[in-house]
């Protein structure tokens, strides 16, 4: 018995996995107890933290690179909503006592790519064992020049609704990645691959600054995100369903089965950007979008009045939906 | 079917629970998707995060209000280490899907009565499911004046070595807790509850910015812990283990058993500060720190060398441990 094994299992995991990602001077190498950021003088923080759970969020066999991005791409989604520029991030990551070290090589290696890719460096964290499923879970934090954040609420009558990418894919990706789709490899492929790996938008974030009255990220689901934002700002919407962007392969999906107009609306996950823009920046917008390769599409119309916004078909009825959102209870 | 349940059980459960802790207006009600907050001219900020998972580091049946305390606490701590004052905290929690309201309720209740406490308010959060045990995650930020934060490094030879309150107390409580120390009520209960509610000591941020070479907080156990600091300083410590700081409780349990030294040494869950004072600043330090009731107590010298710090009995003989610190893996 001595003194001298001072450094435990968890401090070598700390050093060998995360330790490699603390390029950021503030992360004192984990050295540390705590972070320390000098946020830029003129600036609003934007804070975030959103988390993944195994068996919730993604499969236990997932590509673990691939959960790693995920975790951090889906904070970077709703700075990017906010018009914000990441700053970085604090990870809080619970493992099994029996979890595999490649498995956390992969999720660090995955992570800390998009560290680097997105300007977002990890600033510091906690890991913990647990007898549940691995759990993650990432605190994000932006900047904008103060009092810009893009809110929520101020969509007004007229605006133009807009969304980036494609809308639909990662809920038809989950359910191919379940089996519960037939479709052929290359659409597969792609639908699972946008479950698995979402795009945020973080080229839009001061697009939107400078041009839309309200904006969140589509995570829930279209049509119930489209639902919060509308009553965040005391107004509807009509919405044109044929005019919301889908992929090839979603196009595809929906040729063979026309009911799954429902899960692309409502199945969540999608993590674009869902705007509005007052009808005399539209023009404005849609260059600024082109300038940074950011696809967006003009879906329909905010108007008056408290009711859910309705969703319209061709022949202008509205469709029905079971549920509008995921919910985790 | 209807477009109308544009609530969710997810969303009901947000606003019964934790709406009424958005009180900081950077939180928008939580009806945003993210918060925003101006950090204070000239000041850094210092990021830490914390969590607590349900039988790892409280258990099931503890009061569901201490949970919801603690999980804020053990963050305050170690931004108090730091020299910092809070500003808020994101909370990502996991529930089972057959959480019970009560729980929640009282978990809400607790956190929300020591945001206000250590006015430290919720700013953002996120709520899942999962098939784990609760899972809770704290992101904590606080300020110091711009380079001011207090670092695990700095010690120097001579600094006299101090730590707050008393030592521990947790490690016996958790004892205590499993049936494993036979105590008094009084001792028993006073034990038990530091092991549930740590003290964190807020008051004495401002002191160790103006006074400590280095500080961090004891979690994982005295020994290990001041191995970190004397190791990211390149010094050792000579400790009397005797003059390390015990309540009446803990003297009691150890006149019955003068074993538990070691697990007071080395059980962690302190949450007690740890810091390093040159020789010149000590009356000062010890005058401030009673200035806010904070008890602090010198237990001993930093030495020259890379050696372990050497804990000594009354006759001079370097204790020894088997386990230093607490690890999860």
């Amino acid at each position: 018995m001595t003194n001298e094994s001072v450094v435990s299992a968890e401090d070598e995991l700390i050093a060998r996995y995360f330790k490699p990602l603390a390029k950021h001077p503030g992360a004192f190498g984990f050295s540390d107890d705590a972070a320390a950021i000098t946020p830029p003088a003129g600036h609003d923080l934007v804070l975030k933290t959103d988390g993944l759970i195994a068996g919730v969020h993604f499969f236990a066999d997932d590509p673990a690179e691939d959960v790693g991005r995920k975790a951090l791409r889906v904070n970077l989604s709703d700075l990017a909503a906010k018009g914000a520029t990441p700053l970085g991030f604090l990870l809080a990551i619970a493992l099994p006592k029996d979890f595999s070290e490649d498995w956390l090589a992969g999720f660090t290696r995955g992570l800390g790519a998009d560290a680097d890719a997105f300007v977002c460096p990890l600033l510091g964290g906690d890991t913990d064992s647990t007898p549940g499923p691995i759990s993650i879970s990432v605190a994000a934090f932006g900047v904008v020049p103060s009092g810009t954040m893009v809110k929520r609420r101020g969509a007004k009558a007229g605006d133009h609704v807009f969304v980036s990418g494609t809308i639909g894919d990662a809920a038809l990706g989950l359910r191919a990645r379940k089996g519960e789709l037939k479709l052929g490899a290359a659409m597969n492929d792609h639908l699972v691959s946008r479950y698995r790996l979402p795009q945020p938008r973080t080229a839009l974030a001061e697009v939107l600054r400078a041009h839309a009255n309200a904006a969140m990220d589509v995570s829930d689901g279209l049509v119930g995100d489209l639902a919060k934002l509308c009553a965040a700002s005391n107004v509807s919407a009509d919405i044109e369903a044929v005019r919301v962007p889908r992929s090839d392969a979603a196009e595809g999906a929906l040729a063979s089965d026309c009911e799954l107009i429902k899960p692309i609306l409502t199945g969540g996950e999608d993590y674009e950007i869902l705007c509005a823009i007052r009808p005399a920046r539209v023009d404005s917008f849609r260059a600024a979008a082109e300038k940074v390769s950011v696809r967006v599409t003009d879906i329909g119309r905010i108007v008056e009045g408290g009711a859910p916004p309705r969703f319209l078909s061709p022949e202008g009825q509205p469709l029905t939906f079971l549920h509008t959102a995921y919910s985790h209870f």
